[in-house]
């Protein structure tokens, strides 16, 4: 099971001083949504510059221009891209064809889709599926979001899970088997990031 | 009628350049999301500093984090923002409140948009409705998406079209009483940018 620490809301110098401290207990690094609209592929090029071998996820949520969009982020230095589950089958093709042609990893982000769609999104079975819980809708249980959707998939998907995780939520994190822990707040907002992000992973850990 | 030119795929400083030649006939400059994620709201402030009376969409497709990303870009100096039609209710209906917040526009883009989805957008009575053929689906005829989609609503919308727009289509876009034409390639990409801008101009008045 694998850490992945999403970064909002920073200026890119902060992202960096974030990684330098949790960077040994988290297996990939989100360049939040947020960075990207606010400071576009310079956040990714400067995280890559500082640091050479972390697995970067920029969350560029791709909607259309699927080419133009995951061939400049690869090119920035990213290694996993996302593309919205909400976008056309076509938009989803072309991310994929960019991915291997990248040799790179592509999610989809589950955010909206329903279940006809969430059907035909199996197809795309060398992507991750993350399954999220949005910051806009603060009725959503995000436990009870994973549960719901993966028992809608025919057959076995990689999953990640985003939305408000902390510790609390370990113990059906690790029952559902999910592949990828979105963790943001609970590292990113607490007063110690290096120490929050141990806790974290040793509380996977010892489970 | 309104034209509102998308520049994409440039630097900034070529956008300047294609906005310094245009200026005088268009009425909305589009940032697209591809300057959005290329260079981030660096791209919103330096056009609105060169440009401080132009009117300026920044395609920013939101889907989530409304508040953050609306707020974020009509700071950096836009007048119109998109989120996607494709999000969640509450996501669009946090855009709409910060657009009335901050006294500006927003707009809905209905790409991916199904029928169901489409009737309970109707209730965003103030928002643009983006009716937008993906670059990603060679398949779309712009003509016919903008006619079948105007049918399904049921009552008046403030409509804009994308996709592939040049002079061929303007006798439709009259016809069906579009509000806001969106065009590309048909100005960024020719020779000569005013040229093609007044050509565009031009046809519209005369017809």
């Amino acid at each position: 099971m694998k850490i992945q620490l999403a970064i909002d809301r920073v200026s890119i110098q902060e992202a960096i001083s974030i990684i330098e401290q949790v960077e040994e207990y988290v297996d990939i690094i989100e360049i939040g949504t947020s960075l990207i609209k606010e400071f576009g592929m310079a956040s990714v090029r400067e995280i890559r510059k500082k640091y050479p071998n972390i697995i970067i996820f920029a969350d560029i949520k791709t909607m259309d221009e699927a080419k133009y969009e995951f061939e400049l982020a690869y090119r920035s230095g990213a290694d996993i891209l996302s593309v919205m589950g909400a976008s056309s089958l076509s938009t989803i093709r072309t991310c994929q064809e960019v991915a291997i042609k990248y040799k790179k990893e592509y999610a989809i982000d589950l955010l909206e889709v329903n279940d006809e769609k969430l059907h035909r999104l199996e197809e795309f079975d060398d992507a991750i599926k993350c399954i999220h819980a949005s910051v806009d809708d603060n009725n959503v249980n995000v436990e009870a979001l994973l549960k719901n959707t993966k028992k809608k998939f025919r057959k076995k998907q990689r999953i990640s899970l985003a939305g408000g995780i902390s510790l609390g939520n370990i113990p059906v994190l690790l029952k559902e088997k999910v592949d990828i822990i979105v963790v943001g707040n609970f590292i990113c907002k607490s007063n110690d990031c290096k120490a929050s992000s141990k806790e974290f992973r040793d509380a996977l850990s010892t489970k």
